[in-house]
């Protein structure tokens, strides 16, 4: 069996080595147009940070051995072919047409595997193709930008704050350069987060001293003897030795689609659950394909690492006589800024509008581990939840705290299709250094379903900054004096009443006016709701998530 | 409404709470026979150890107030009564005796919750009374025990292998004191861990300091001056200033017994999903009622606080006329020993075989972040799955990594009921800080596949050991140089390949013997047996989990 696989990341060598696991004659040959195969891509901004030491770490085994060339031959038996690019597949005679060293040959196939990645998008603005334009993708990026830091460049603008573009941005501000992000939409990481972990997310990057500017539209580049000068934005000139372009990707389909194969509506090529593209002799696999959204059951690109790797080793064993199924994504990702952990499963409001889910959200901030043991930290969480079912659809979180874990088991549950009372029992590992008593998770679940069956109402920090000003409305702050004076919401509605006192100063309150209460985290405000509500005051409100999500 | 909760513990003040944020009016009346209530007691090892600065920290709120009588009474409306004992339930009449200060009291309840806690067993032992010999329950006996230590105790026994006993071992040691951990059983947490985990454990515990016996019986405790002066056991003496007993729990059924409410066949007090007692009226939770294994079906006594807080949250919503159900529970739990941490979900292999549950289990260690992310750490795992459905049913896992945060994605999986086949495509979040491409729980499921689909045969450490002079075995140890260096096993069996000269040796190796590949991790011996198997060798197994395992 002859198996031919374009492109030596992660989904390809994945389905290679599967293939030679399962089959020992096979002839496999990998056809990669760069000069590394099995690179870590997702490593890069480490190694540009000066936390990986060697761009070769990248493209190591866990035992130090470098996956190049030699490597897949020795070990693997598997031919894999750099500086090879792949200019044409002839589906009638199963044969690919490679260009190597200038000159033509031909490989022959049983079974194609089209693992051709992506590539990132450049926005057509004047200046992008000025020296100092990078993007990170590739190895030769990252040597490009510390070449330029040792070079002396301090400042830097990153065009884009998704993931790519922060991770860039702390890099870079590891560095010690002058970093700024410059988003286009109202927030950072638009495709994952809603607003109000969001801002959370920027107010962080400000306090490490990056500057993010959202609603930020990038006019020009501005050059100086063909190197790039500043960052034109907002009909601002933002100075720039350095310009990141992490603006998303695009898949890589020329080959596939020259060769007629189906491109599904994402511009990605299709596949079926079986990684089969339309020709079934052709799998395809990793940035290159579409997947489906399994929560939304939209076609969506998942060009993640994990993704390619699980496709990888689904169409290795597929071709070698197995029956694997990829179902699809849950859209679960993570990423680190400076000591934030920020991750989000499932899917956001936006998201869930759009799939015309009738959904609830709800924010429940709490300590990651008991709140007495040492390095406690806390964690804002926000978990949507569909109406009628009551199953958690998605989850978001950030802050300093283990916040990876708490977004695996959301995404866990959300797979599993578990409704939030079933969370609420879910039986998680408990012990002081590892969570509180009842786990975020766990709580998260609880004030969902405080919420469902109407025991508050709550408003986002959002609304009540919108609704500031309006006369019918009193904000019962309910915190201690010490975190009172520490930041509180600057407005002359604030009624500030300690909790333990609350019982006793009742009648300080206004019965006729609209009562928003107010604390730190939110249990203490729903709490004080609930005794004001005893009290018979009708119109009772919390501010969700409490101080943690003000800014 | 009149409530009245005995015991001031979790599951009683969880309860407290939860009806008071149903209820403004309800009479709310918890008894206590201790001096606090609302003691996190699971912190008192933290507290000993020194981790942790005060007693008070242990019931303090998030946000710093102390959970005692006047803080219920002002913030909830509670009457708290401490140093008080229930003596009597009167069913009929619906009400509970209690003895205050010596003079006797009657509180009448409409409703009743029994939370009335365990208490540690303490064995039969000759010489258990002495001075000197203690438990760790509550705040007393932690400050007892730094008394002890602060009038000069420098050695320590402590009595079980539990994790309460491995926690109050570290404690000890944290305060540079001579340890020693005697067990009955095999093995450390013999609740919770199969041997080959617990193996691990037992090394991490010596390389710290810690003796630990297992096998081993005490006998006797010795005394001077009534105060404790050494431990004998298999027939030796182990001085000690300090002896701690954790030889497990009792819950604290009498008052229920004599009231005549069911006791199940644990020897705790009956409950239903609602949590209700054999009479309607009477609700219970915590450490004194049994619950539901839901794996295996069995009931069971589940001592943790976790568990305490869901039950009383079910309660408390119940009796103010919700309709919460409290299934059971699967088993998970955690506990830190020094830097590594030691977590299990769902059944062990005893247990599993216990329960007459055909299982087959799969070693898989593997790094808990990319491996060239500093900081990145191995965890060491194992899950267990049934055959035939092929779910998973039971995870263990131990080392320095994020441990905790796998046992939790395993546990959910495990509640969900899924299967290898779904966790292999399980969508977790993946960034370089935070797991491998594979995730350590993915990579788990696809070892599981590869072994049910009969792609490698594995044995044990334990297996292998036994097997070790065996004249038809030869044991192919594919590691590097430096890595066979540092680590291995010892015996003229070996013989040392390393993976990427494997196929160009294969003329090295014997073809009428069984060959046992070894490698760090199991994943060079599978692909080294793949190899193998591919030329024709049949015999052919791997140690699985690799010199991680082996002991």
């Amino acid at each position: 069996m002859d198996v031919v696989i374009i492109g030596g990341g992660a989904a390809g060598l994945k389905a290679a080595s599967r293939i030679r696991r399962k089959d020992a004659e096979a002839n496999i040959t990998v056809v990669e147009a760069g000069k590394y195969v099995s690179l870590g891509r997702c490593g890069l901004p480490y190694y540009v940070g000066g936390l990986v030491h060697e761009v070769d770490n990248l493209r190591e085994t866990t035992y130090g051995a470098v996956r190049d060339e030699s490597y897949f031959k020795r070990l693997k038996n598997i031919d894999v072919l750099t500086l090879t690019k792949a200019v044409e597949i002839d589906r009638d005679r199963k044969a690919v047409k490679i260009v190597r060293d200038g000159s033509e040959d031909e490989l022959n196939y049983d079974y194609l595997v089209v693992a051709t990645g992506s590539r990132p998008v450049r926005p057509p603005i004047e200046g992008i193709d000025a020296e100092g334009v990078v993007t990170l993708t590739d190895a030769e990026d990252a040597e490009k930008i510390i070449e330029m830091w040792e070079e002396g460049a301090e400042r830097a603008v990153v065009i884009g704050a998704g993931f790519i573009g922060l991770e860039s941005a702390e890099a870079l501000k590891n560095l010690d350069m002058d970093v700024t992000v410059i988003e286009m939409m109202d927030r950072v990481a638009p495709a994952m987060l809603d607003r109000d972990i969001a801002v959370l997310v920027e107010n962080h990057l400000n306090e490490k001293g990056v500057k993010v500017l959202t609603n930020t539209r990038v006019e020009k580049i501005l050059t100086e003897n063909e190197k790039v000068s500043a960052v034109v934005a907002n009909g601002k000139e933002f100075p720039a030795d350095i310009v990141i372009v992490a603006t998303g990707i695009k898949p890589n389909t020329e080959l596939a689609e020259k060769a007629g194969l189906k491109i599904g509506e994402t511009g990605a090529i299709w596949v079926n659950e079986f990684m089969q593209t339309s020709d079934e002799n052709i799998y395809a696999g990793g940035d290159c394909v579409e997947t489906t959204c399994l929560v939304t059951k939209k076609k969506i690109i998942a060009p993640f690492g994990d993704v390619a790797n699980k496709q990888g080793r689904v169409i290795g064993e597929n071709i070698t006589g197995g029956r694997l199924k990829f179902p699809g994504v849950y859209g679960t990702a993570v990423f680190k800024i400076f000591e934030f952990t920020v991750a989000s499963a499932g899917v956001n409001e936006q998201q869930a509008e759009n799939a015309g889910i009738d959904y609830m959200s709800v924010i429940a901030p709490g300590p990651d581990r008991a709140h007495y043991y040492p390095g406690a930290r806390y964690i804002r969480m926000k978990i949507i939840v569909e109406r009628g079912t009551w199953r958690v659809i998605g989850a978001q979180a950030a802050g300093m705290g283990e916040v990876a874990k708490r977004i695996d088991v959301l995404s866990t549950a959300i797979q599993a299709g578990m409704t939030i009372d079933q969370l609420s029992n879910l039986d998680l590992a408990y012990a002081p250094p590892y969570s509180p008593a009842l786990d975020p998770v766990i709580t998260a679940a609880n004030v969902a379903m405080n919420k469902r069956d109407g025991l508050f109402e709550g408003v986002t920090a959002f609304e009540l900054k919108e609704r500031i000003s309006d006369e019918n409305i009193v904000i019962l702050d309910v915190r201690s004096e010490e975190e009172f004076r520490s930041k509180r919401i600057e407005s002359d509605k604030v009624i500030h009443i300690p909790i333990l006192e609350l019982r006793e100063r009742l009648d300080e309150l206004p019965r006729d006016k609209e009562i928003i209460v107010v604390c730190q985290l939110g249990l203490r405000s729903f709490e004080a709701a609930r005794i004001l509500k005893g009290a018979g005051f009708e119109n009772v409100k919390l501010l969700e998530g409490g101080m943690a999500f003000w800014f």
